[in-house]
């Protein structure tokens, strides 16, 4: 199961797979609206609630898709479960990943950068997983991750282009069209500015990483895009929009506020984009618009930015 | 509508009779579970999350209730609409009634004490309603607000006597039994300690106000039962649990960590009681326990007590 170099992308088949390995084990989360929030996009705003998901956010879904996939698979073959998972993660996949193998009996294993937010690293904990920790680099954790694969005889599970997992959260589109959409929708990325790697790479029409990234409130994006999840944009993405750390905190404050849904930093990016002048460009026959509000593991103790924000939101 | 004295509890028929003005104006909130807060009560807990309602609480249900009643009774009558509806609030049934209002075309006076939350006053502002300051006294409240009915010619809305609001609010319950629940439920009210007038009366078994009210983080309830919900609390409601300031803060905190919900503190209230060790109590064959998630309006740049709490959850 482990990402070595490019896979091809899941396909429709894989996410459906996806969708039944999944069914009965996590939520269907609501796709809430808020007639507020409608009036200043000017369009109809659909928010599929993942911060609701189990683990608080939507990792769970390729997390136990990829540890179901392992644990069906050891059961055709007649074999034993796999000795343990592995993966790093700034923290929602960790979670994720720890919950999926506890439900499963299998040791999980977690490398986290020492700079990820401290209850992120607790929930962690509460699922029984061991915490690895390492330096907030993608070299460092993919060689951390390395090691502990080595040692324990475990299975990785990248936490982002591991074809399982990208099938795995591929089940959130299936939701929302059930609930919500018709299936021909365009579909735009959002990035924060201070790491852009994926507008960088859609611009220049090949996978373009992250060499020297800033810091951005949006932590859980903060790591590049790859091989695997390169092809998906570049063939699926109709644009990809980047927005600034004041947009993201002014968004991330009209959920807050508006729609009394807790998220993390990283799922106001999306609103951000919707609510910026480069979206006014987007035709206005598109009238309604599916959000994805990815998680809501925030450090509530970090929260110093909302009392400087009094007042700065009409 | 005016409530002087007492009247007689609303019944069934007239909670019906909300539900059918109610339908399509307001959203059916989601009844959400959280596995972690089922472990920590010894019970399966059900959030009823009116924080996700219109206007952020549940109080546009009894708002929304009257202001229809008044528009159904001047067209049975042939007659033209109220020239105004009044009331006196500390926030969410103002916000509620401004609303209401402003969906009917009616001009809505809302008396508000000169310490409410900044968001609440923003928000009863942001629906077109007219904001009369008074003192932070139930005697304030009042004086101002029938100064107001006389000045307008318009109709007072009292935010918990009114029994058409009553009415509105009881179908929360029957939204509860037709998502979850066998109708032989107990019920239980919860209360601060610091303004436990509910608890006196019930105890003393005849309405007793809070003379001396203490301070409460739970602002929405601050004020005193009255002479037409005391009857129901008298031989409606099974018992009342009271609960201390720091539990009303880690229930509270608890429901943003684990839930990803915005409420207010006076809607952590309901959990505190369940978490607390008088619930204990009650029989354990009681194992599925609704909440209602009263409201979400609170004022974010007033959360300085959030980072005191750091660590002091397990």
């Amino acid at each position: 199961m482990a990402a070595h170099g490019a896979a091809p992308p899941p396909g429709l088949g894989e996410v459906r797979d996806a969708e039944r390995r999944l069914r009965g084990r996590i939520h269907r989360t609501p796709l809430l609206t808020c007639a507020g929030l409608d009036r200043m996009a000017g369009r109809k705003l659909l928010f599929k609630c993942e911060l609701l998901q189990r683990t608080g956010s939507f990792k769970i879904r390729g997390a136990l898709n990829a540890v179901r996939s392992l644990v069906e698979e050891s059961e055709r073959r007649g074999r034993e479960l796999p000795r343990a998972v592995v993966t790093h993660s700034s923290g929602n996949h960790g979670q994720a990943l720890a919950c999926a193998a506890q439900a499963e009996g299998i040791p999980a294993y977690i490398v986290v950068p020492r700079t990820a937010p401290q209850c992120k690293q607790d929930a962690i904990r509460a699922y029984g997983a061991t915490l690895v920790p390492c330096d907030p680099t993608d070299k460092s954790r993919a060689e951390t991750a390395a090691s502990v694969v080595q040692e324990t005889g475990g299975v990785l599970v990248h936490p982002n282009q591991e074809p399982k997992v990208i099938a795995g959260q591929g089940t959130i589109a299936l939701e929302v069209l059930e609930q919500a959409l018709r299936p021909d929708v365009k579909v735009f990325a959002a990035e924060p500015s201070n790491v852009d790697d994926c507008y960088q790479s859609k611009v220049r029409g090949e996978l373009t990483p992250n060499l020297r990234p800033r810091d951005t409130i949006a932590d859980a994006v903060k790591t590049s895009i790859g091989p695997n999840t390169w092809p998906i944009i570049r063939d699926l993405v109709d644009d990809v929009l980047t927005v600034s750390e004041e947009e993201i905190k002014r968004a991330t404050w009209l959920v807050w506020e508006r729609m009394k849904l807790l998220i993390e930093p990283t799922a106001g990016v999306g609103l951000a984009a919707v609510l910026s002048e480069r979206f006014q460009a987007v035709p206005w026959d598109v009238q309604n618009v599916c959000i994805v509000l990815c998680g809501g593991n925030v450090d509530l103790t970090s929260l110093t930015w909302l009392t400087d924000r009094s007042g700065k939101v009409e």
